[in-house]
C-alpha cells in the first residue's frame, strides 16, 4: 500500500467522557485511531496535532497543518477534524496548492460512544485516497466522498450530504 | 455519488451469536449491513443471497454471484464474502469478464461480537472502489486493497497481506 | 420474586449524546433501563418521573418521590438517582419515615457511553434490595452498598466509598 | 464491605471468539471479571480454577470446587458457572454442608460479545450475597435470585425462571 499520513486535529471523533466533571475532552494522544489500528490488525503513521474542536481552529492551527503537510514526503494524507469548519481547513488547503492527495474525514458521535461512524468516515476516507488519481481535497463523511467543493455538513440534520453548487 | 449494489453472501461478518445452542449462526436479513448504514447516516442497496460460510460456497453459489452482478444495472458492486475462499470467488468472478468494478470484503471477526474491524473493512472497499477506475476484481481486508490478485488471506496470522507473486 | 418498583429520576445513567449540540442529554423514556431489562431477560415496572441532573433536583423534585413511593403498593423501591446530591435524597427519603426497602442507584458513566457501571451499579441494587431485611434506605454504587448513612462519594477520584461516620 | 471470595470456573461468561479458529472458546485468566471490576471502579478477590463448559464439569470438579471453599476463609462466595448444569453444582455444595452464603451465577451470552446480561447476573449476585442473611446455596441468574432449589433453566426458552417445586 501506498504511505499514508494521517494528521490527527481533534474534534468530535476523539472525544472522550470524563465522570469527574460530567463533559466530553478531546483525547491528545489519537487512542480512537490507534483503536481502529489494533482491532483492522492494520498500521498508521500518525500525527498529533492541535486537538480541539472544530470551532476554535484558527488561521494559525490551518497554517500549521499546510507546513505539517508540506515537511512530510507522504503524498497521501488523511486529516481527522472537527466537522464544524471541517469545509473551511479544506478550503485553505486547497489554496496552499500542496499537489498531495488530501482527504478531510471526522465524526458526529465520538469513537469513545459509538465507534460506528468514526471507524466508517476514517475508513472510507483511507479506501478512497488510496484508490483516488487526482491530487486534490478531498471530505468523507458519511459516505459522501468528493472534491471538498461538492461536500457540505447539513446542520439542522447532523450529516453531511453532496452539493451541486460548489463551496464558495 | 455512483450507484452501488452491495451483495451479501454470508461469512463470518454476519455472524451472531445463539444463546439457545451457543454456536454462532450466520444471520441472514443482512442485519450487520443495515446497522452499519443506520450509525453511518447514510443508505444501500443490499441484496441477500447464498448465507454460507465461505468453506461450502460451491460453483453453483459462484455462478449465482455472477449471474446477480450481470441481472443488475449497477456497475460498482460490493461482495460480503467470507474470508477462506473470498480469494477463489475473487478468480471466479474475474474469469467471467463482467466488465465491472467489484470489490469483495469481509470480516475476521463478526460484526455482531466486535464491529470494528468490519465496519473498517467494509467502509474502506467501499471508498475504494468508489474512488478506482479500472474494471476489475478487488479485495478489501485489514487495510490492504488490491487487485485480487495481490491480496492473500494469512491463515497462521490471522488476517490478510499484499503479496508480490499473484494468484495462480 | 417480590414486586419491585423503579423510579427513575434521570441523572448520569440515562444521559445520551445529541449529536446536533454536542450536549448529553438525559433520555427521558427509560431506554437504559429498558435496555437492561431487555439484554437481561428480565421485566421490570418503571416510573419515569423529574428527568433532572441531581444537581438540579429541589425539594419539591424530593417531595415527589415521596408521594410516588406512598402511592405505590410496592415495599421494595430501586430509584435511580443523579450522584450529586444522591446522599440529600436519601436523607430527605429517610426523615420521610417511609417504611420501605428503598435503595438508590446511578452511574458516572452514562450507561448508552459504556453500560458495564451502570448495569453493575443496578443490578447490584437489585439484588441487595431483594434480599435485605431491614426497611431502610440505601446506596448502592460501585460494588458499596450500605444504609444511606455509611455512603458517600469522593469527588476527586469519582467513585463512591464506605465511610465510618454517619452522614450528618 | 465483607471479604467475598469469586470462584471462576468458565462457561459462557467466559467465552472469546478466536479469529483464527472460528470457535468461542473459554478464556482461563478471568479477564471478563477483570473488566467488569475495572469498569466498576471496585476490587475483587478472584480465583480461577476449572475453565469448562458446564456440560464437560464432573465430579472431580465439583469436589475442587468444595475444597477451594473450605480452604479460604471467607465466608461469603460467588461462583461464575455455566449454565447448563448450574443446577447440579449447586446441589452438590449443598449436600457438601459448608456452612457458607454461596451464589451461583453465570450467562447465556458471553460477556465478550454482549456484556449487559453477564455483569448484571454478577452483580445482582454480589448484591444478593451481600445483603442475605442465611447460609445457603444460591442461583441468580436473569434477575431470578433464590435459594438455588427454587430456580430452572427453562432451556427452550432460553433464561432461568423460578419454581414452585423444589429440585429434586
Amino acid at each position: 500500500m501506498k504511505k499514508i499520513l494521517i494528521i490527527n486535529t481533534g474534534g468530535t471523533f476523539n472525544k472522550v467522557y470524563n465522570p469527574l466533571t460530567g463533559n466530553l475532552d478531546i483525547e491528545p494522544k489519537g487512542d480512537a485511531l490507534k483503536s481502529i489500528a489494533e482491532h483492522w490488525l492494520t498500521d498508521f503513521k500518525i500525527i498529533n496535532i492541535i486537538e480541539k474542536d472544530s470551532l476554535d481552529i484558527n488561521e494559525e492551527d490551518r497554517e500549521l497543518m499546510v507546513r505539517t503537510i508540506k515537511e512530510h514526503r507522504e503524498q497521501t494524507i488523511i486529516i481527522v477534524h472537527g466537522t464544524d469548519t471541517m469545509d473551511k481547513t479544506a478550503k485553505y488547503l486547497n489554496f496552499a496548492k500542496l499537489e498531495k492527495k488530501i482527504i478531510l474525514t471526522g465524526a458526529m458521535v465520538p469513537y469513545s460512544i459509538n465507534p460506528i461512524e468514526a471507524t466508517a468516515n476514517f475508513a472510507s476516507a483511507y479506501g478512497y485516497i488510496n484508490a483516488v488519481d487526482k491530487r486534490a481535497v478531498y471530505i468523507a463523511m458519511n459516505g459522501v466522498i468528493k472534491d471538498y467543493k461538492r461536500v457540505i455538513k447539513n446542520k439542522e440534520k447532523g450529516y453531511f450530504e453532496e452539493t451541486q453548487n460548489n463551496n464558495p
